[in-house]
């Protein structure tokens, strides 16, 4: 699925998506010294970029297995991994039988919520003959999914434990609510450790002591270790970053290694340029900055993209002197990259500002 | 590429994307019968559904030829369409080489807005040995693409007159601000006529009446014959429909052909259930209708999908007695269609409300 690519980076068709990885092999880096000086367990959430390439860096620099979200992220990085944590409930005999289905070396592992994705779980591993851990999904706050009290915790873990086929490993959070900038997350924090003491203790006192517990999300990322008893993280973005996580302060503009590439198409209104990477190439999903727009461009941080289309993307140039003329390039960083890359079919990557290789988004769809 | 498939829907793996084609169908008989009667010319945008079916389907209904955005779009729809106008500035070298590069038996017309599209279309065109139509954008008020002034459209449209490889065939706008719900576009219509007057009546005495005046838009499809001069209308949305068509009034819920059908994978957190289909399969699109919410239930709109994670979708039951479980299966009509479908690998068709064929969303991707 990989291969090298020569065309220079000029001649590439546009929109097309661009990954930087010099600075990809950085983000790595930082993140595995950071798991490592504090002790967590580091499996990164591969949604973000869905390539078996990316997965594989990341497990040769450090990982100790991967997340996976979807039948389909979790058949391919199995093809590369041999510890796989599913973080999500598999509902459904579809989900359940490709689960279930996945190589017989690979050690799987499973978050939910309810007797009923439990006790579909339990069937499809028995039926397979295999055992398939199990972590009790927890609500620290963000109010998606998980078990909302002690209580429920120790009766879910109890029924794990007592369920043919599974396995107890202990509980997991993704407190998704926390999105305030790194600096004022205190707070946030230390009300995360005293809720996650109170789980952690009612499962401890019935005898169900977790010996995973797997938190941690992009703004909260290098505070992980202020959760008290926290053992794993699970960094999706990290690995890319975007303009959100910029605004949180979980990176710096420079570690940002994806981009899409346009081309200016249009210059006939005054006070903007239009680009031809509109909703369809970068999603158009609302960012934490309130400065608005959907993207800024990657060389002139300043210059935001202020609305989209479908194939339209309008950079404002009201604060700016720049003027782009028609057929210019540029690059954006979007505010998310993973709805970004779930748009493109491959990713074009650079090292050293050169066209290396390309990489398949093999993972998107279901 | 369309093939039988007898898997009932309530085996299909979620989430996945369905198209009920007897609605369809009456979708498809309104819109011809609407442009039949107030004698426009009919170019269905094909960007919503991106499959070589549906544009047949459309083609058969009465369509005069097809509007694409995309080079891959124009490269698939051209295998089925004699007439293609692609609405969107061929920039670049790609582009042009793709667009030229379509079969010669296609009539092609482009959309621009710039002397530099067209010099590099002019060029392309002479280059291939075959002549390129020239759509005139127009700037309706929008402020995304077009030409700002009468002036600067009939400079334009003499530069065109005068380029070799290229004709010239008239002007083409799209009126996307126009986001009012149909009962109230009075006042917005006539100001387009208006508008609209000023640079046919310009363009008119300098010699270049336009042949074609291509226009229209979701939200004004119905009172497109309202606008004085429009020759043609390109609808995109309304074979499908989605939760933005109906609130605008441009359909009947009962007229939403495009739905997700997703399962119910969590209900730990009190007064909502958790789907299997978040913002990688409906698109996270803030929707027109100020009561929020990223989509609503195909047999119950009054249960909204509140919010979105990537694969989580969160159903609002606060208003309702509705009480699903985990399994349980719904069916999402989303806010934008066109973001949606772009989401999903294939179209699985319904008639009758059984299982009829596969479609491939063959077009995306550029």
């Amino acid at each position: 699925m990989r291969h090298m690519d020569s065309t220079p980076l000029d001649a590439l068709p546009t929109p097309a998506a661009v990954v930087d990885l010099d600075r990809v092999e950085a983000n790595l880096r930082r993140v595995a010294a950071y798991a490592r000086e504090h002790g967590l367990r580091l499996r990164p959430h591969t949604k973000t970029h869905k390539t078996v390439e990316l997965t594989t860096l990341q497990l040769q620099a450090g990982a100790a297995g991967v997340t996976v979200a979807t039948p389909r992220e979790a058949e391919l990085m199995a093809t590369v991994a041999d510890d796989v944590l599913l973080a999500y409930p598999p509902v459904g005999a579809a989900r359940l039988a490709r689960l279930v289905g996945l190589p017989e070396r690979v050690r799987l592992t499973v978050a939910l919520d309810s007797t009923e994705a439990l006790e579909g779980l339990g069937r499809a591993a028995q039926e397979a003959g295999r055992t398939v851990g199990v972590l009790v999904e927890l609500d620290m706050g963000m109010r998606r999914v998980g078990v909302q009290t002690p209580e429920e915790a120790v009766a879910l873990a109890r029924a794990v434990a007592s369920t043919r086929g599974v396995e107890y490993r202990g509980v997991i959070f993704y407190p998704g609510h926390v999105r305030a900038p790194q600096v004022e997350q205190g707070p946030a924090l230390r009300e995360q450790s005293s809720r996650l003491g109170a789980f952690v203790q009612a499962l401890t006192a019935a005898g169900l002591k977790p010996e995973t517990v797997s938190g941690g999300s992009t703004p909260t990322l290098w505070r992980s270790h202020e959760v008290a008893g926290l053992t794993e993280i699970r960094p999706g973005i990290n690995v890319l970053n975007d303009r959100n996580s910029v605004f949180v302060g979980a990176c710096a503009w420079s570690e940002c290694a994806y981009s899409v590439l346009a081309t200016v198409v249009s210059t006939a209104v005054p006070g903007q340029a239009v680009i031809d990477a509109g909703s369809k190439a970068l999603a158009k999903e609302e960012g934490m900055d309130p400065a608005g727009g959907y993207g800024a461009l990657l060389d002139r941080p300043d210059v935001l993209v202020r609305s989209l289309s479908e194939e339209h993307g309008m950079l404002d140039l009201t604060g700016t002197s720049w003027r782009p003329r028609v057929g210019d390039r540029v690059r954006v960083v979007p505010n998310h990259v993973c709805a970004s890359v779930n748009l493109h079919a491959r990713l074009h990557v650079l090292r050293g500002g050169a066209r290396h290789a390309t990489w398949e988004v093999a993972a998107r769809g279901w």
